[in-house]
């Protein structure tokens, strides 16, 4: 169980020979470019060089829908074959050095050891996640009528405890958030009174609030619909806000890029909860539809790239602090869950590096003179600008691979594993 | 222009004596089965008959789209024939005592004498609405660029100057509340900086606030998109709660049904603001695409139960007042302004008629004990059951018209109107 | 396992002697009003009498979502269990005399002593569902890429078969129609040739559809997405539509309202299908956000009203024959299945009654005229109606029950049941 | 009115050589990384070079909502100013050689003088668009209950009478196509019967469909919503697709981006309707929300991207012809039309040389070995490149700006044409 590194540095060494010319020259030109435009490309990689995104344990397996799972063989059947999937990623791209774990999925006897398991492979703990959205075998009370909000105290009662335990958890592994996300919620008109719903929750929520340690966060993660599908409790950035509020300055609101109404204009809830002092974090994702859970950027990378905008803009303007959580939250139905992460990763340092680009003074004045297309074509000409070379290099410079994916393909990984580990069954659903 | 009522009460008594048998019969045997569901019908009927809601006058001319509006002969073309005809829509409706007036569309130069004529035909003045929307001829400043968020200092003041003068004219008028609905917003990214725009917002909206007589309130209305097509200042509840509170306690969020995203759940939002003591009105139309204005029901008239049966619990449980200000507002594009409205209107009451029909200890029962079938079920019998019988006899009994469709369309009104009014020319727009 | 009806006629007749007096009081109160109306009450009982809907075989088990399923004691575990239960709706509702079954989930080694075990119990068969969405252990071929539209011709061989494979065991249980619903589509931009992937369907498809009977029609279920949430091979009913058209006559096409974009007007596309004659059938559910599969009517009741509305229309002007399938297909997540089917067929045929009570010779006239708000009310009026009178007494005269949830929730079912049944392990998806 | 070109070659050259030698290597560096990509640049900017999109004539103008619409000093006041700025916007930019015109709007005496004005300009005239979705002054029948729908003869003969007239003025103009969009559908559940709505409309589209001269396209075009707001007689693709069938082969289909419900896949669209051989055309525009007629790509670039990649493809599958008609239809609320449209048709083409930078080799092989990633990898890669030299050395080199909107803004065109033209008017509406 003490793994250590997965690739030695000789093999990403000779991969990058292979290809640094040719990033070299990309680089150079495109250093060209923005200096004719004012921006020192330089700069800018450093700043890239800064962002890190955590990645999800539970993202490591493959997903499903409530239709079906298709396993793939090798993929990993718990939080130590998760560790050693995630750290292959960080030492290939250089940018998720955190894991956000899920309990009771990751649950093991010794979290100190596990703690160390990961630091071994170079990764510490993000957020916490607490599981109050399904029963586990042998549990006191059914969750199948909510949890936080469910109008049974004992139910109530075990998803607070549920939540301490997770927080007590994190606490060993080096953790300092937890995200708590309820499905509570009605598929029918009238089955809850829908403002003492909210009432039990926050009267719950309350509770498991008062064990934060003081520097933790409790990060309130809203959702429109699934698993109910006529009400929600924490159904919008409005409830959430309104949530984090009453519960107090630690609780923050986190924002799934796939939890809200058709149409909605996601960088401007940033702008929002930034204003509003509650901006917590995010949950990377794609979607068309509904809750897809599509790798990052690609269905709508413009958004994307927006909401950086937008938090490239707070960081500005740190009105009330800003220190976001950055998480991945995915549901890898038909790749490698290693490619997908590898690649979504790099969809979300490469938005940030757009945002950077942006001629923030221009932009300014042309918001200022109303001037709508120039302020427009300010932030368009940093998204068209194909910033690959800027991403790649700072990358290399942490000792990633220039071409992660390709590296990844040629280390024969899920084969190998495929002899190591369980075979995971058929089955639905997430996990 | 010292109108009286339009009908004479013999037309109405003869209209109803001819439809008060079958109306007797009706109403009868819903008693008895009423009766036998533990309901009153007679306290269902009382509580019908303090029921009213407010009409726009703007709502009594024929609307338009952007490619068209289709006037029609003999409507309204200044605000006394629009009370003419509202002050019919009230003799035979007896739902609709009050118009909600607009400015500058319904500038006059004597008020005390409009609020006598309103006086003479039965009418009485509701929420004024400010209009910074649209420029004026000779107009100092355009809101090309928005009004109480423009960039502008200029622009800000003339908008903060049009609705204190607004409410000056509301004083007058007997009103009690401003409406503010403002359309800035942007069509591009980057075209406003997000959170700015929002602070200029507060900036000027606090300015007019602090115009505001003790007892009245100040209504904001958020809308998703349209006049603006990528982000709207004040776009759903969550923004209209933040500028609410930072506004202060006569600060209240107006919630207009078609200004939401898709599959949002109207009556959630209900309950929450009703919970954070911001629940300040309705502007009740239909759609079922965007701000479709349609009539009142039309389209879902279930989610109008549904609404409705949200404001009869917040009346049960009052936590932080409850006193919304119901208005139509909607776009009559091709109907007879009048017939919308005494249909519209017959709509909002019958809603809130089977909302009191609902058992409330058998659902309350159901809900805690989360039966969500008879829960539901509880809401979808008094949804079911039909209650014009209890609405038509509230209205005859209040001076109406049993059918007031029926007796309008004996009238000639619009015939005899078309020889009195100007004609309206083609064009396009909401007015 | 030769099971008879579940209740005793002195079980029903006790329950609705008492019920008798009520429902008659109510029923002639109604036979008054409409007699007013120009309408015939026996008439719409008539009608009422002749309709029927079928319920689905996995519709009897509790379902879930991805994140989770919360079963209930005595849910049935296997077909003979399902059809006991759908046996003692029948008997109940007198409305969905015939089942809906799925292969391979209702697998059996006999078939037709499976269709006299229905028999037995007052039911037959409808519609045979294949399955290709999911994997079955054993199978030799994965569907993880897609079925009938894969690009692996041993799958698309293998997802032939299988529908061939139904329509004979449809055939031994006498059922006369094929449903299929494949989940192919992807996850990604580019992850397959959209044309292609259609092309590929078309070509399996055709072999399916040369296997059917004579007098068998091929049910084609569009769904914009999930399982797959970037496109959809058959995801709207343009698609539906080509693919019935170039599969030939008995390929027709079936609407689940809850496989939809937002906001579409799903009665047009009823009209749309008949008129291209190919109007093949109906999942009926409700949703407020994707394909929820809520109770029908729960959502939003004047939509199935509309619905029915059409196919009053369509049956009164069948220009290319019209005799579409009625299904319910719900996912029965917090309710008790029993008691969700009991309820959404009293919703769907009460949705067909209140079609009935339209005057449709005024609607007629109304819309000729172009008198919108005339023709609007027409409909309206015949919604408002409270028509559970009819749906009862017609109910009672079939031998039902007056009220069939009240008379269920005195049986004791479920506890009896979870004596001799299997339980039903945790777990997430459908089924 | 014998104007001929607006800028000198003197003052585009002048530009240009200010601009080249960064041009120069900005191209060469994307050349060599091309080169390694096993793209050869060449043959992009030639396939570049060969695209051109129309723009409308009513684009030229201000925009407005039905709430307003703001003016700007200079704005065209009919065809022939339109012509101009069009002219301009050739001159510049280089892609938009043909005016799309409509009808009444852009009525003149003389056509043939018209296309020879056009001419002088640099401009051909692309497809004649009708108007019976609003009454012109002096008009024998009204639209406001439908026009090629409406149960009235007499209207539907006004209807068809246009359409042919504008077929007329369209062969005087070289014009090859008519573009027909109505506004038809009504407002409420009952108005229309919704299958002789589309019978009427098909019977009268016949009648225009018959004059239609050999070589001539009957473009048609679908929209969900707007004007009318409950249901709409070419609604979406299919409605479309069943009235361009029936019709005959040179009806085709017409894709207007903003005509479509939220979430729903216009890429796959493009791929039905092209499988269907009825893939007529496009019109270019971005939203957010609903018909927002934004600039293309504002909103959605990737979407844009994604119909282009399905273009190209059918370009190179070309089943039953490909041909399609491109051209913008936007309404500039907020910008200067001059510089939306400059901007919009470099994003159309932009996207159109990405989706050329597709491995088409490697994406095939991805898909048909469903390797998702690659397959997804494959279109990102080129999405994320950034071809602004490309498209910006094809413009130079034929005769246009490196930077047209910078070129543009040293003009004073605008402030030069507010002396010369008139002003237009406030008021609302999209002219």
């Amino acid at each position: 169980m003490a793994n250590g590194p997965a690739l030695t540095l000789d093999q990403i060494g000779s991969h990058n020979a292979e290809r640094i010319d040719a990033l070299a020259e990309d680089y150079a030109a495109l250093d060209r470019q923005l200096a004719r435009r004012g921006v020192d490309i330089a700069q800018v990689k450093s700043a890239v060089a800064t962002f890190s995104v955590a990645v999800p344990s539970w993202g490591a397996g493959r997903g499903g829908t409530r239709f079906a799972k298709f396993p793939i063989p090798g993929e990993p059947t718990n939080i130590h074959e998760k560790l050693e999937d995630c750290g292959l990623i960080q030492q290939l791209g250089q940018v998720t050095p955190r894991v956000s774990p899920h309990f009771p999925w990751d649950k093991v006897s010794d979290y100190a050891a596990l703690r160390e398991e990961a630091a071994n492979l170079g990764l510490g703990f993000d957020a916490v996640n607490s599981n109050t959205f399904q029963d586990q075998p042998g549990q006191a009370h059914s969750y199948r009528s909510g949890s936080l909000s469910s109008t049974d105290a004992d139910v109530r009662a075990q998803a607070i405890d549920h939540n301490i335990e997770c927080i007590e958890i994190g606490r060993q592994l080096g953790s300092r958030a937890l995200t708590v996300w309820v499905g509570d919620g009605t598929n029918f008109p009238g089955q809850q009174h829908l403002g003492r719903s909210l009432d039990r929750y926050l009267d719950a929520a309350a509770q498991v609030y008062a064990a934060l340690p003081g520097d933790w966060r409790m990060l309130l993660e809203h959702k429109l619909f699934e698993p109910a599908f006529y009400s929600t409790v924490i159904s919008d950035w409005g409830s959430s806000m309104m949530a984090a509020q009453e519960l107090g300055p630690k609780a923050m609101c986190l924002i799934d890029l796939g939890h809200h109404a058709p149409n909605v204009n996601i960088e401007q809830i940033v702008a929002r909860l930034h204003k509003a002092g509650k901006l917590g974090g995010f949950h990377f994702n794609d979607s068309k539809y509904g809750d897809d859970d599509l790798d990052a950027g690609a269905i709508n990378p413009h958004q994307l790239f927006l909401i950086f905008n937008e938090l490239v803009e707070a960081a500005l303007e740190p009105r009330t602090g800003f220190d976001p959580a950055y998480m991945i939250d995915q549901s890898h139905n038909v790749t490698d869950p290693i490619e997908s992460m590898l690649c979504s990763a790099e969809a979300i340092v490469g938005s940030f590096a757009k945002a950077l680009l942006v001629d923030r003074e221009a932009l300014r004045a042309a918001q200022e003179s109303n001037d709508a297309i120039i302020a427009f074509r300010a932030l368009r000409r940093a998204y068209d600008t194909d910033v690959a070379p800027i991403v790649a290099l700072a990358r290399a410079e942490a000792g990633g691979a220039i071409d992660p994916l390709a590296l990844y393909r040629t280390l024969g990984w899920r084969e190998r594993k495929a002899q190591e580990r369980n075979t995971v069954g058929l089955g639905a659903g997430i996990v």
